[in-house]
């Protein structure tokens, strides 16, 4: 082990045991922590060495599944869920599981037998839930990554309020084997992380398993460069201060190049209000309503919880059916408003409650608080929620203020791509967290591909370069820009006869080769079959080999085309050679020929000569 | 208009008039239809000249739709449901609004005040339902194709019966706006036509429109040759002869190559009792369950319609909500049971029941005949319904037999491949509908193709043709075999150092090119992108010419691998090659060297020259 990794449990242990106990439920012995530890850092994978927590309704192996009240659970869980299993086989180590909003009911965080979980910096304020433990958990540097739960917005709240990242996936991308049951239609497991990289690459190794949807074969894997991303109209509901950070947001999108619009945000919000106010609350009673009811005097039954589980016991399926239908049209709505535009982006809480207001008025006070987080699901869209900076409140603290952005279902690459243009991470969350010594994972491929989207790497070398005429083709498709490459020495490059002007990469069968730089992307396998379906003549697609030893898809072309064409090889790229072709009166020195833009023929590969 | 479509309105109207008046609620005036019908031969369109009937729970405009409820209907419909309007829009003409089993709740076709609607062979028997008008005017050549709706196999039963074909597309692919709910959820707007490739050219132009799912990039287009087919393990619920039927139908597919076994059918069985056995029937009790309180004395609403839609508004959401859950359990469980297979072969309908065993005991023998129907929509499965032989009764009479092909969501093509097959048209049919006039529309691509799933044409001139070593790849892509096709005479062929061997395809600049013989596979977009993701070197794919005018996706190979390589152009093709190579004696006096197998190299291509 490290030296940085043997230090990480006495850290985070450290952290636990500094003065949060409402954090956890349970929390697994250190000395068991740091052996589990130690094996998972030998053993390796993406997650190697990084601490998990996992909110307490999802089953961790030898603990009991309380959902925040004691009398549910029924012994120790025989084994880990889907989602906690296969976080370990990546490295993961459990630390413990934490409190919630009892049965994942409330996004305050207060609602627990085991005490009301405060904010990591300002212990007077709520700590956003209902996975409440696991977010403070994350902030305070007690595990790195935490495994939340998201309804209403749970995944969501408590990333903001404690100014970490909250990945809320395209529902039914993470098993929910082994979890308990909120709404079971709009249920999501999510991962709570202090970087967008480490959350991505946790969900990458989180996502699949049992009953999992399949991932659409034309999937976006990148947001466009020149995003078009909506706004709410009204941001009337915010507390004082945060509209202006969420202009800002908004603003630093604008600054990299997006197009930011306001849309009237009606059919959202009542879409919004239709999952606790309407009948579509009977999905909780179904998952935990029989045991509410023969609970009713054991008073570690949160009595806010237990009054909303209760009363949705009367609702029919008949008036059920018509909230499903109501929200349908509410959705169709909601989606043509937003028809063209590639995310949304919204505050993801309209302002941070103390534990004097929401105990004041804990159903009032929640539900302001889900203002735009409780449709997403219900609309089965994906989100990324991340830190965008603080607010001064009236008291003179600092409030963190988190933005979401939301995309359609099996879009989370641009949720996550366009998070990452938008995020400003708090500069206080090293410090809160103290030296973790677990090093923020470094950039991995987009999780839904890590999750067994299809996803193809192309390789291009002339007008589909970033910046050439051919760009804006594959952005179009959802691809996401890799890196540079080259060939292996047996390629050479002609000039095409085509209009915007591309090169044609052509494989020799001598020695006449060199290795041709170009450009990785990567896109859908959908997105390809596309591209190939409207590819003009002369190029074509098929295997090149690169210079790294990988053999991917990229452009050739028919041979007529390169039989009379101007070799450009001894240019070294395309780039090279239109910089040369701008600059007529010099050459490249490379041994062309001093007068490159007149058509030429060379003798030093077969299918190039007449 | 041609003398032939002339003769259709006559035709038709004489079998409405031929005494079966429960089959229409309503008819359109003979000279009104007539005016219709001419204008739209005129106009053209894939169903032009075709005569259509109606559902009555489907607005068509300025009539009632009254669900075979009077009471239920709201002055006439302002305008043509969707599914109406672009049948409509591609040239059927409308004779009529059909009756059915009241608000589509029922398989047999009894239940409307209109009257019971008879058999179109046996009066003494039941027609099916709820789609029965619409199935007997199309068994009786009132109309060509009408418009059905199915949840519960509302769509299939009938067509079964009435020895005609249905095809109850993956729910949400036709818009269900204008038609009145039975179950939202599970609700399939059907067609039913006397033949299978008038069907699916009619579904392929009722399909689509407002609300309506996108299809998704990677679906298959076709069964493949050797399909792998499940049947249920137990036959036992099917009336005396009928299991026979069944096993001839099974065993016509095996014949043709298809694989058949039997798999457990508790968990489908199990589901199918939910629709109405469980709180699942609530979705009925949203759709019309206050107007049937509010209308419990109005002798014209069913009493068995009233007394389930009645009961249904008992049932709690969250009850419901545990039943789709179970609901959710019976589908995984009962997909892994057919993983690996490509279809389900099952009866439509257990037996066919007389009106008496229906009048003696309507709600038991109206299940039974929903035996291999209700699971279907519950488990988001696509369907299509065909003739497959006649059974003899007991008392001598000669009952249709119908058998369904069930396949996974948005994979109604593999269905219409398989239904094709299995498919034995009644002898009879013709003569019952009578001189129709109306000829059976050839056939056309799968009517998703037309609906809008994304797909591409691939010319293949070596390896992929059909009977060639690689011709799987593209069956297991879900490609489907269009037909012969040629380039243009812009190429020529060479033999690659390929194993298999291949051919390269090389386009010329000059006048040395011949139209090469090859073949087009039709495929989903996606489909192709996964298939240039594996392509092995040296091929390559892109635009190739075609000698009828279209360029579509073909093979080409990289330049260093034609550079070399034995060009067999005058062979002709691919096949006239391999066959002189099998018969090294003989040349196919075309102009080759007579040792055609020994390398040689041309010089009437510069690019095949050294």
């Amino acid at each position: 082990m490290s030296g940085a990794s043997s230090a990480r449990i006495p850290t985070a242990y450290a952290a636990i045991a500094a003065g949060r106990p409402e954090v956890f439920i349970e929390v697994v012995p250190q000395p068991e922590a740091a052996a589990e530890h130690s094996d998972r850092v030998a053993a390796g994978g993406s997650l190697a060495g990084l601490l998990l927590a996992v909110k307490n309704n999802v089953d961790v192996a030898g603990f009991a599944t309380t959902a925040a009240c004691p009398a549910f659970a029924d012994g120790p869980a025989r084994e880990d869920a889907s989602a906690v299993a296969r976080l370990r086989a990546a490295g993961a180590t459990v630390v413990g599981v934490t409190n919630l909003d009892q049965f994942a009911t409330g996004l305050v965080g207060q609602r627990s037998p085991y005490g009301g979980v405060r904010d990591s910096r300002r212990p007077d304020f709520v700590s956003g839930g209902s996975s409440s433990g696991s977010a403070v958990a994350v902030a305070l540097g007690m595990a790195d990554i935490a495994i939340g739960t998201d309804t209403a917005g749970s995944g969501r709240v408590p990333a903001a309020f404690q100014g970490i990242v909250g990945i809320k996936p395209t529902l039914g991308t993470v098993s929910t084997s082994g979890v308990v049951p909120a709404c079971r239609s709009w249920d999501a497991v999510t991962i709570l992380a202090r970087d967008l990289d480490t959350a991505n690459t946790a969900m990458g190794a989180m996502a699949g398993g049992a009953d999992t949807r399949t991932w659409p074969a034309d999937i976006p894997l990148a947001a466009p460069t020149a995003a078009r991303v909506a706004v709410p109209d009204d941001l009337s509901s915010l507390a004082p201060g945060w509209a202006d950070a969420f202009t800002a947001a908004a603003d630093r999108l604008q600054a990299q190049g997006c197009t930011v619009d306001a849309i009237p945000f009606a059919d959202f919000l009542a879409a919004a209000r239709l999952l606790y106010d309407g009948a579509l609350v009977a999905e909780r009673h179904a998952a935990v309503g029989a045991f509410i009811e023969a609970h009713r005097d054991d008073p570690a039954v949160d009595p806010t919880v237990s009054a909303i589980i209760g009363a949705a016991a009367a609702h029919t399926g008949s008036t059920m059916t018509q909230d499903l239908e109501r929200l349908a049209v509410l959705e169709a709505r909601a989606s043509a408003l937003w028809a063209g535009r590639d995310a949304l982006l919204i505050p993801t809480a309209p302002g941070h409650p103390t534990r004097a207001a929401v105990a004041a008025d804990p159903v009032g006070v929640n539900a302001w608080v889900g203002t735009f987080t409780n449709f997403c699901n219900l609309f089965d869209l994906c989100a990324v929620a991340v830190p965008a900076g603080c607010v001064t409140e009236p008291d003179g603290s600092l409030a963190q203020f988190g933005v979401t952005v939301v995309a359609r279902p099996f879009h989370d690459a641009v949720a996550l791509d366009l998070a990452q243009r938008v995020m400003v991470a708090p500069p206080d969350l090293r410090d809160l967290a103290g030296p973790t010594a677990a090093p923020a994972l470094p950039p991995a491929d987009p999780w839904p591909v890590r999750a067994g989207a299809p996803a193809v790497d192309l390789f291009v070398v002339g007008a589909h370069l970033v910046g050439q005429p051919l760009e804006h083709e594959l952005r179009r498709l959802g691809a996401r820009w890799v890196g540079t490459a080259a060939t292996t020495a047996s390629y050479r490059l002609a000039v095409l006869a085509t209009s915007p002007p591309k090169p044609g990469l052509a494989r020799v069968a001598d020695s006449s080769g060199a290795e041709i730089p170009g450009e990785v992307w990567q896109l859908s396998t959908g997105a390809l079959g596309r591209f190939l379906a409207e590819l003009p003549a002369p190029m074509m697609l098929g295997p090149v080999d690169l210079a790294d030893g990988r053999t991917v898809v990229g452009f050739g072309c028919t041979t007529d085309a390169v039989g009379g064409a101007t070799d450009i090889t001894g240019y070294g790229d395309w780039r090279s050679y239109l910089a040369a072709m701008t600059r007529p009166d010099t050459g490249n020195g490379s041994g062309m020929d001093r007068n490159p833009g007149r058509v030429q023929r060379r003798s030093d590969g077969s299918f190039f000569s007449k």
